[in-house]
C-alpha cells in the first residue's frame, strides 16, 4: 500500500469528527498491520473499488460510538442500540467518502457499510493485504481507523 | 433489493463449496433481514460496487471454517488460526466473484475481504439496507450467506 494513500483518510477522519460531531481528535502513531485487533467495541467496515480495491474499518469504543450517535441524532443512547449502529455506519461512510474524493485518481466507489458489535471481535484483512492503522483519542475515548488499498495489477 | 439479485449468490455458494471444497451444501429457507445475527463464529465480509453497491457476508461455524481450510490447504488446523482466516476470506472472495460474473448488468468490482472472528459478534447492515439471508447446512456444520445490494438512484 502506497503511503500517500493514507493521508486522505487521516484528514477525512479529523474533518468528519470536527465538523459533523464537533469533536476534536488527537492522532497517535501510525502502524503497519497485516492483522488487526481492534480494542474497541463497535466497528464500521466499508469496501471501495475503482482503479484500486480497498477496505476501511472505523473502530470505536462504546462511549465514542454513543457520543457520536448523540451528536448526530440529538439523543444520548443508554446502550449500543440500532441508532448507534446506524451512526457508526454513517460515520464510516462519511470518512471513506471524503477520503475517496481526495483519491480521485483511483476513481473509487463505496460499497454498503456493515457494522460489527461485540466485545473481543477480531478483524483481519488476510495475509495478502498490508494495512495501516491510525489510532486517535478524544474527550469521549479512543478510536482507530484501519485502511487497506491494493492497486489493480 | 431485487429478488433476482439473490439467485447468483445461491448458485455461487453451492458451486464454490462443491468444486473447491468437495462439500455438498443443503440450503434452508431464505429470510429477509435488516439486522443480522450470525450464529456462526467466522464471518468473511466483502464489498462490491459498480452500477449498484453491495456487501456480502459469509458466516461459518468454526468447524466449517476449519474443514474448509483443510480442503483448501491440505492440513487440518486445530484452531481458528491465520490459515483459517485466509481461507474464509478467499472463500468469501470466490463466492462474491462468481456471483458478480452472473450479475454482469451491474458491472461490479470486488473490494478487499475482511474476516471477523470471535463468539457473539453481531453484524448489522444498518436500517437503510434490506438484506437477504441464505442458510445452509453440510456434513461439517452450518453456514449462512447474507447479501445486500442497493441500485444507484
Amino acid at each position: 500500500m502506497k503511503p500517500e494513500y493514507i493521508n486522505p483518510f487521516i484528514a477525512s477522519t479529523l474533518e468528519v469528527f470536527s465538523t459533523m460531531l464537533h469533536c476534536e481528535l488527537r492522532r497517535g502513531e501510525l502502524s503497519l498491520n497485516d492483522h488487526f485487533q481492534p480494542e474497541h467495541d463497535v466497528s464500521g467496515i466499508i469496501g471501495l473499488t475503482g482503479r484500486a480495491s480497498g477496505t476501511v474499518v472505523v473502530s470505536l469504543e462504546n462511549a465514542v460510538a454513543c457520543h457520536a450517535a448523540n451528536a448526530m441524532l440529538g439523543e444520548m443512547p443508554d446502550s449500543v442500540n440500532a441508532d448507534v449502529i446506524d451512526a457508526a455506519g454513517e460515520l464510516t461512510n462519511m470518512i471513506a467518502g471524503k477520503a475517496k474524493a481526495d483519491l480521485e485518481q483511483l476513481d473509487m466507489c463505496l460499497a454498503i457499510p456493515t457494522v460489527i458489535t461485540g466485545k473481543n471481535h477480531l478483524i483481519s484483512f488476510g495475509s495478502s493485504a498490508q494495512t495501516i492503522s491510525i489510532p486517535y483519542t478524544c474527550d469521549w475515548g479512543r478510536l482507530s481507523v484501519e485502511v487497506g488499498i491494493v492497486e489493480k495489477g
